[in-house]
């Protein structure tokens, strides 16, 4: 059995060495399962310790990448499962979660605002946590949560209420509870909240944003200290709205006057009415660049969706990009003040959003090492952006038959728009505006879910769909706790043969190294292994293993329901675990159209499943 | 790989060549899943075709015995989950289900009456069906079913509205449905129907019961025409109550004075008011002795469960010993006339009931072979009756502690019971009489869950537990839709280191060859093997498999929740699979008092899974 050795040192053994000696002095048994606190250290080299899974993206850098071998291309054919878990209360629907694994113990949350922790080696419950939650939550795409964060001796995550909550990793209790925004106004949490260190002030600190943009909330992000859940820093991403440090206002988010947004001399505001109500929430996990202490997170869509109420009467959107709306945002972690912004949609009016995860990764560039972030929008392109100053490197599609922009342009990093593509507005008389087909449609070229990026191939893989929309405008007017889209939508096939499509792209070139088709669309994340593996989960319900060089898929296992989460690896008693959640749900059979109708059949589920070798013979 | 060779030829491989022959000319792919017709032939053999399980108990002996030795007690180390399918739904509770298989289909039906279609290869749905349930259904022990029958190309299963519905087997279509009595009076059905063939008339049947003893029902066994639902004959099992035959009456059940019921001057039907409503409900499934022609099935407990009720004022209840409940009833498949009748408790004033599984075995007494039934009660006593005559042969204890009656007496066959176990009237004045503490308690020495006769070692496989209760009775009169009990409990734990103990008894001894102890209490069936292993399921969710000889635990796999249905095997492309339904609920955490405390911790869950030997190496 070979299992790669961490190129950093792994505190947990030390730790545990610790707990076993000082165990009767510390109050607890020594062989209590998840009684030793996790240090920023361990987070920090996540990627690196075999033993544990501390953070959503599996390391700061949010690659899915991990050192392991013993679960290889040779080996896969005989994995198994180990366990199931059961979520039980009957209660289903998506089950986007990334597991978090520390010291034998799983933490994975659930639909419904749950988190279970499950013993790593048997799969018996240890404690759970049940968010009481009030009836009139506005979550847009389903009742999700993709997972927690790990630090000290407590588990965090975020509430469909707009709350973040902290629970004694050991015991399940609530160590603090705090409602970050007003849920009846379409505020919730879905992401997984993150641990950094500030590395000016050597704090740790819990961040986090939230969702919302189609109920018109102004998205923010979020510095609380671990311990209390004060708030440090808050963050907002429409421009010229004010920022807040230490409880008091510290600065507007770029320009005061928010240029980017049209002026309303009849507004009291003085701007249009969407600028109140202008959307950007980070409802996706940040990364961190520990060397630079640089945050990077997605903001979301601007609100509405309708472009027109987004730019002057009469004017043109190129001339009002909703800053900082659909792009990625560097922040300084220690003000929350932001350090670049790099745009991927100016003035979106196809809700693309640009919340996908920013996986930082470094490229041999002629002898000069590239500091970058990749993201795959879900406007259909993929951005390597330089994660030191913003500047745009190169943009190529990863999925085929974009409609909206025929390329991004090379010297301004700005998207070539195909004229046509914005949905028009309504005619005088009319209720709704003339429908276009655009494609990606609103559930993007790739949505949420996270690639993978190997550090051995130097090659991304990205779970992608192929679909298309027809889009039209409507009227809309902002009102507290209604939908402020402005926009409506048909989502339609593309091709006959598959929707999902996973593929292996060069972050260098742009070229695609190989790729896997499925009839449903893909909405589950990826995992790379050092084994030669990438594994996700398909709608129908498989967890797959791949070739990570010709993408032949060497293995698959049926798991009762759709899988839409991100699959874990990780050390145990000297054998390797691939981990991962199982439950349909998520945005597709909401709001899918066509693919509501054809994953209609996908039995919702509910469940935790640990797989590994077969260790007969 | 060996696979035994049935006895009896199988029907199935033909019947599939003709598919295959006639396929375009019958209409249907020649591959389609699961065209080919059931035969009665098939069903009446099913305990050696190994490639389908074609009835609840697997063949009308209900053995649940497999002649397979693929999977023995050498190669179930390699045993693997294949997949696993999610009933979805958002609908949990308890999956008591019973699987059957025929031509690579799985039907598996699940709480809420629903059924599922599965490919039995890849764990895909085919179709399901979900019956529509009114809001006034009152199912005393939650909302299971335990399976299905099946015979031509229909699939039958009953739902807890008091309806028994047919589908076409391969399109999930309904085919008839009938609804038999009036669920707003407390009728439902969960057990699973029964296929058989009158051997005079050569008639196939769909035998079924109901449930419903709490609410006050009469106990009453159907007979139907499996083409149309139409009924043949109708048989109740309250003494003196009418029969039906072709739509008309037939016979009362024995003795129309009903001597066996206090009379009582004042009432309208000259009898106590508890004889209008005095249970008896057959609401498990009936066996079916092919050779004699006759059916075999348990009548429930009588109504209600205070004694008092049942005798006259001032009376001995010894003296009205409620007929035809808590017993064993044989009956004319031709005519629904009452062959034979042997109880298990008289007068029953524990809710023992007498609904366990009849297994039908035959074992040598020095040269002669006697056919028998095998019964192990909620009494705590294990039964061997003649099943020719319905003569008591022997009864022994199989669980310790029995506190009710020292022991059946050899000549009479009747229990010996022990004074002051029939919990008393209150005290004038008082609302509620003295608690006696009883054991088993009314959840039973061993309840629904079906027991294995192994053919290999002769020996029964016995799902029991060890509990105990405090009992006392309460004032009680008939109201409609209202329990009807008189009697109220709770539920205690008797030994600190088990519930469950899965024991292994010689029928012709009462000795104890083995036993096996489980925290939980034991609610899961039982499967014997040729492969020299016992299947079966726990409460804190592992699927384990046994040595038949020696009561070695030798594999287990944990499903995620809690097993509380009947294990199935059957062969498959040249590989012999197991089959379980995992999802916990059922009788245990709702009225299980100390055991419900006890269980709490076990989380629903609601999917069906299959496991095979690994085929890698």
């Amino acid at each position: 059995m070979t299992i790669n050795t961490a190129p950093f040192p792994t505190r947990a053994l030390p730790l545990r060495l610790n707990a076993l000696l000082l165990g009767t002095a510390l109050g607890f048994a020594a062989n209590q399962a998840g009684a030793v606190p996790v240090t920023w250290d361990e987070i920090q080299h996540d990627q690196h310790n075999t033993d544990s899974v501390l953070g959503y993206g599996i390391g700061p850098k949010a690659q899915r990448y991990s050192p392991m071998t013993a679960i290889n291309r040779e080996s896969v054919r005989k994995l198994v499962p180990a366990w199931s878990f059961s979520f039980g209360d009957e209660k289903q629907r998506g089950q986007e979660s990334q597991a978090l694994v520390h010291d034998g113990v799983i933490y994975v949350t659930a639909s419904y605002s749950r988190l279970f922790a499950i013993d790593a080696r048997t799969g018996k419950q240890l404690w759970s946590y049940t968010h009481r939650l009030p009836a009139d939550i506005r979550p847009c795409c389903d009742v999700v949560n993709r997972g927690a964060a790990i630090f000290g001796d407590n588990i965090y995550f975020g509430t469909l209420d707009a709350s973040i909550v902290a629970l004694n990793k050991d015991t399940g209790k609530v160590a603090w509870k705090k409602k970050f925004e007003d849920h009846s106004a379409g505020y919730t949490m879905t992401g997984a909240p993150t641990i950094i260190k500030d590395q000016n002030s050597g704090r740790v600190m819990l961040i986090h944003g939230s969702s919302g943009d189609e109920f018109g909330v102004v998205g923010k992000l979020y510095a609380r200290d671990t311990e209390t859940g004060e708030e440090i820093w808050m963050r907002p991403f429409v421009e010229g709205h004010m920022g807040r440090l230490h409880g008091k206002d510290s600065t507007p988010t770029g320009d005061p006057r928010a240029p980017s947004w049209p002026d309303d001399a009849d507004s009291a505001t003085g701007k249009v009415e969407a600028w109140s109500h202008g959307g950007g929430a980070p409802w996706q996990s940040a990364s961190f660049d520990v060397a630079s202490n640089t945050l990077i997170v997605g903001a979301g869509n601007p609100a509405p969706w309708n472009t027109w109420k987004r730019t002057s009467a009469g004017g043109d959107p190129q001339d009002y990009d909703s800053l900082y709306t659909s792009g990625q945002v560097a922040l300084d972690p220690s003000t929350g003040e932001v350090k670049w912004f790099y745009q991927h949609t100016p003035n979106d009016a196809w809700d693309f959003s640009g919340n996908n995860e920013l996986v930082l990764f470094e490229y041999d560039d002629n002898g000069n090492t590239i500091k970058a972030t990749g993201h795959a929008d879900r406007n259909g392109f993929f951005y390597v952006v330089n994660r030191e100053n913003g500047d745009f490197i190169r943009g190529f599609p990863f999925v085929d038959n974009i409609t909206w922009a025929s390329h991004i342009d090379a010297a301004s990093g700005r998207p070539v728009e195909v004229a046509g593509q914005r949905p028009p507005k309504p005619k005088p008389g009319e209720e709704r505006g003339e429908a276009v087909e655009v494609s990606p449609p609103f559930l993007g070229g790739k949505n949420w879910n996270p690639m993978a990026y190997s550090q051995d191939t130097g090659l991304f893989y990205v779970p992608a769909n192929h679909w298309k929309e027809d889009y039209w405008t409507e009227e809309v007017n902002y009102s507290k706790g209604n939908a402020y889209l402005g926009q409506g939508f048909r989502i339609k096939r593309m091709f006959d043969d598959h929707v999902g499509i996973l593929r292996a792209i060069d972050p260098k070139t742009g070229k695609i190294a190989w790729e896997h088709k499925e009839k449903l669309p893909l909405w589950a994340g990826v995992l790379a292994t050092k084994g030669g593996l990438v594994f996700t989960g398909t709608g129908d319900g498989y967890l797959k293993a791949f070739d990570s060089n010709s993408g032949e898929e060497l293995w698959r296992f049926q798991t009762g329901s759709g899988i839409v989460s991100s699959p874990i690896t990780w050390e145990m008693d000297g054998e390797q675990y691939i981990g991962i959640a199982s439950g349909y749900g998520g945005a597709v059979p909401l709001w899918g159209g066509d693919m509501a109708v054809l994953t209609k059949p996908v039995p919702q589920g509910g469940s935790f499943w640990a797989f590994k070798l077969a260790d007969f013979q």
